[in-house]
């Protein structure tokens, strides 16, 4: 027995990282040959659009995929970016888990220091050959070459060559390496990994010149960089013991106040003393001697008192715009039904992290119903294109109860199915990946419910949608039964007693006993002309409130024939509408001018003061513009008497109107 | 942008690997406070059984789990392995990437040198409290006790104390860390992990004390340590490119034919020059010299050059008799209705790593219709507890069309439904997983290939039985309304024409036309009693073939009645059935002795020479035994003519049996 403890201490020996990772390569994202090429591509493309957006340069790249012999292929990544200083390009790319941006709290692409080295490991394990990095700075007249191999052995670059050449370009970068790989067209190939990240990077061109030749170019759809994220302290939410003591260990500050203001953010002078004052840690003890015991009171004390929220500059979401957009362009030639307005949450903390979730869906049209719907993953604007069943954001669309919003789901967990496209954006200073190849986020607890929520306030949209469009749609059915067949009855009726035919449009509206109204936006180019009917199919005439959220500055006023009573915060504006006869249709109508379709897909229309069941077709107000993004306030216009015909007092509307803030 | 390049120069610099997964401890499987708690036990359980096996002890593991303050659990896993030798002990414990098993090609729970020290990372990081180890080897009396760090700066461990103590064991280690956790019950819990771990590994005894104290015995079911597997040279298949020529540069052989049969498995200096032959590269050259070009092309002609498949030895699968256990024990009191024979792969391998693909299904009875099937995931004798969305095995099953084989799966795509559990295992010298926390299989084109084809072919399995249940459930609807009907109009008929009731056996025999035939086995401990019923409801006498699959020697001489006129390989065996009269009954019976319920769940029957239109309850033999996994050979009973009585020749019967190999 002591012989083995003995034989197996002999075996016992350090291992390289980069052997582990030679061993691992599916860790790192080359686990088939199609996958593998996909993921050279993306890593020399993170890495581009990284080095440009920290030069706050607008990226142009070139990417360049070659069929060589066999299953080896040339791949080419030009970027305009800053270049990198001839000491440090062995390094930036024949070594792992070397890099600018590991120890730095800002949202980038690259995080790790793996990435493109673990390409160029991949290259010379799967082809043993050598890979080419070319660099130019601006301040030098010539760019560097080298051709690079990595030691596993020692994690060390070999250089294996290099020289100085006369490059056309004022500065930039140049990575080659011969991978094994398959090249492939479709849902998961290079060619929809760069449509991705032009989707939601716009300030980028991207040149893809693939293998079949034909270069097809992402043309650049903004000519602005991203405003420069900020590189952010950790916020004092969710940091480990651990982290706090070595962080207090480490710290240049002197006084306990002053390490807590200075290494954290959101911690003011005030708010250190009082975290002080809890703990009953003395402020100006030296941070190095804080003990476990008192490094725990901090943590709990960190809970109590009120800290603000995250800093957002150091984050950078894609946007309302952008996410139509990138669903709009999934969608191709394919028209949807409805778009449901983005949702973008509030920032949140993980682990000293802040982070964003942005949301958005669109449903129906051509989309096929009998398909799970699709799902768009993106983090720190990267397309996510592989592991999806590992991802929080699939798990947390399987955790929603989606037949709730109006989609199909067995058990009310899964991935739904049904004519829908289920976008998510998650931006932070710090992904969780599930693995080095950076393709699922993690399950981190914070991140999966700030997900789950975004999921469900933009599934509600859709919801009223489809309530909206279900209401109108059983209605109409009645309405055109009670259309068709009462006049059939009288006239049959009349005949048979041998009277003439009644005039039943009263009879009509007894039967029906609604106020319907249908709404519609029709696109002309940078125009939406929207119009609201109401129609009173009530025996009586009817008095209300009728409430839309639109941009108001955008209505043309030529256009506004019926002026409303009352506008709040530039978009809810309220009209009132004044004894409407029975059987009588009144019309609402304007124009909002220099307004996309995108912009603006939808009318939100409500009602008040009117019986919520006599009406078809919109909801009702809910409080005072209580709507789900919205402050609430007292006022509001009066009531109608449920049954009674319907009295307001023009003046309360106009008083409504002077309590604005 | 001069000013930029040097910039961001100045923020390159190194990452230590242990600062890389401490700020990625979501890599390792820390993502959650549950999964935290669990990856703890996981990793020092999958240890403490490694070193057992090494050292060829039956495993006696001690798993205690204690709640300490706020959320806070102490974790101790003690076992009776060979110790470890005092200098290796912080090593092996609290460094990351410093293990014994990454550089042996053998089947090994941990293989990364991570685990543990990953686990200690964890524990400093969230407790700020250091890991206590205590080991002895056989040849001391006394034990070796020490409290470690992992010094993530420098990913090395730093002794806070140690000590020698007495300990009442012969030889073992006793790991004991503080961890921030969750403890919950439930499927994903230390619990279930546990009862998994003490399934497929029936030789080792585990005894659990959970937070609440009471102890769970999960006791050893057999006294056997499995054989040890061999450590083994890679396998010529799929080793690449880079490899080749690294290990062309590193060997200690002169000869490029002695290079490739030392360095590698199945290569026999035949085949070494048969490989040189092909490719021009001189057998004497030393293996140093290797080209780039030449190596290639000895890639080319291992493709071409006959290899035997990988050794066995280096592999254990969990066998046929676990992998119902496993799949009952899931069950625990619910009753199935079919355990599917499970499926054991030829070994196959993927970059050069022998690998074997295990499946088994149970289905029906008690298990819920209306959820998605249980997967039940398994590596290298570990069950896998999370990540199941991105692990080959479950895209395997999604990929399956289930439908083909009995299963609702909306498209004949993604998991299931249906009363089913579904358990895979793979087994191999290297499992590919997806990230550090190795709890997915990465798709592996190779795996998941021979993934996709076992459980294929348990499924085929399936479907026999849900077919032939379905068969006979129709057929006995139809019979028993027959059986209802004939009778009561016979009566009916008779009562108004005045005349006694008829005869209507033969009559139902007309409307049936079939010969039906019944199977059952009954259970009795260690006997299954196996009864074949043969109902003749036909208006003609029968003669036929009647075929079982039945290990022969099992069967009590003395309760076979009917002999049986053939019998070959052990377990073919077929009767021949003489001018079975017109509704008659014919019964065969025997007993199998020695053999256990879970041997012979289900009667394997066959018929031969009638007319398979005729026959409801089995299937008509294929050829001449030629089933799914039976070899095709020319020599079968003769067929009788449709529609005719049939004759069979008894000596051309006994001529089959003279036939045999």
């Amino acid at each position: 027995m002591s012989s083995i403890a003995h034989e197996l201490a002999k075996k016992q020996k350090e291992i390289s990282v980069s052997e582990f990772f030679e061993k691992n390569k599916q860790i790192l994202g080359f686990d088939s040959l199609t996958r593998a090429l996909i993921t050279s591509v993306k890593e020399a493309v993170d890495n581009s659009l990284d080095a440009c957006e920290d030069a706050g340069v607008l990226p142009d790249l070139t990417v360049r995929v070659e069929k060589m012999e066999n299953n080896e292929y040339r791949v080419t990544v030009d970027d305009n970016g800053p270049g990198i200083v001839k000491k440090q390009v062995a390094n930036v790319f024949a070594r792992l888990l070397y890099g600018s941006r590991f120890h730095t709290r800002a949202q980038r692409r690259g995080q790790q220091g793996i990435g493109v080295s673990a390409v160029v490991m991949y290259s010379q394990l799967t082809t043993g050959k050598a890979a080419k990095v070319r660099s130019k700075i601006s301040d030098e007249d010539v760019a560097y070459e080298v051709e690079l191999i990595l030691d596993t052995k020692k994690n060390k670059p070999d250089i294996i060559n290099e020289d100085y050449i006369i490059w056309d370009r004022l500065h930039g970068t140049s990575f080659q390496v011969h991978v094994k790989g398959k090249y492939v067209t479709g849902k998961q190939s290079v060619f929809e990994y760069l449509k991705g990240v032009a989707i939601v990077n716009p300030h980028s061109k991207i040149t893809f010149i693939p293998p079949e030749g034909n270069a097809v170019v992402f043309e650049r759809a903004s000519e602005q960089v991203p405003p420069p994220t900020k590189e952010v302290k950790p916020h004092p939410e969710g940091v480990e013991l651990g982290e706090l003591l070595s962080m207090a260990k480490y710290t240049e500050s002197l006084k306990m106040t002053s390490f807590l203001n200075t290494e954290f953010s959101r911690i003011s002078y005030r708010v250190a003393r009082e975290i002080c004052d809890i703990t009953g840690v003395p402020p100006d003890q030296r941070p190095g001697k804080l003990t476990l015991e008192q490094a725990g009171a901090v943590l709990e004390a960190i809970k109590k008192v009120r800290i603000m929220s995250p800093e957002t500059d150091c984050l950078s979401p894609i946007g309302e715009t952008l996410i139509r957009k990138g669903l709009k362009n999934v969608l191709g030639s394919l028209k949807a039904e409805f778009y449901a307005p983005p949702v973008t949450r509030e920032p949140k903390v993980f682990a000293g992290n802040p982070f964003i979730v942005e949301v958005g869906i669109v449903y129906g049209g051509e989309l096929n119903r009998e398909d799970p719907v699709q799902i768009l993953r993106f983090a720190n604007r990267v397309p996510l294109m592989y592991q999806q069943g590992a991802c929080a954001i699939t798990q947390a669309i399987e955790a929603v109860d989606w037949r709730r919003y109006g989609l199909e789901q067995r058990g009310g967990q899964g991935i739904p199915f049904g004519p829908a496209i289920i976008l998510v954006h998650v931006a932070s200073t710090k992904i969780p990946f599930t693995s080095e190849s950076k393709e699922a986020v993690a399950n981190v607890p914070e991140i999966r419910e700030e997900i789950e929520l975004a999921l469900k306030a933009c599934a509600r949209s859709l919801k009223t949608h489809l309530n909206k469009a279900a209401k109108r749609g059983k209605a109409k059915v009645k309405f055109e039964i009670v259309q068709d067949i009462i006049p059939m009855i009288a006239e049959k009726s009349a005949k048979i007693v041998g009277k003439p035919v009644p005039d039943i449009a009263g009879t009509i509206t007894k039967i029906m006993n609604v106020v319907w109204i249908d709404d519609d936006v029709k696109s002309e180019k940078k125009k939406q002309l929207v119009t609201v009917r109401i129609f009173n199919y009530t025996p009586k005439s009817q008095s209300f409130h009728l409430h839309m959220l639109v941009p108001y500055d955008k209505i043309d006023p030529k256009s506004l024939k019926e002026k409303p009573i009352e506008m709040r915060d530039g978009d809810k504006v309220t009209w009132e509408i004044r004894r409407l006869q029975s059987t009588d249709v009144f019309e609402l109508g304007f124009e909002l001018a220099g307004v996309t379709a995108e912009q603006y897909t939808e009318n939100e229309v409500y009602v008040s003061g009117i019986d919520p069941a006599s009406v078809i077709g919109v909801e009702v107000l809910p409080g005072d513009w209580d709507l789900e993004h919205l402050r609430i306030t007292e006022e509001g216009p009066e009531g109608i008497e449920e049954g009674e015909e319907g009295e307001v007092d023009y003046d309360e509307g106009a008083e409504v109107m002077n309590n604005e803030e």
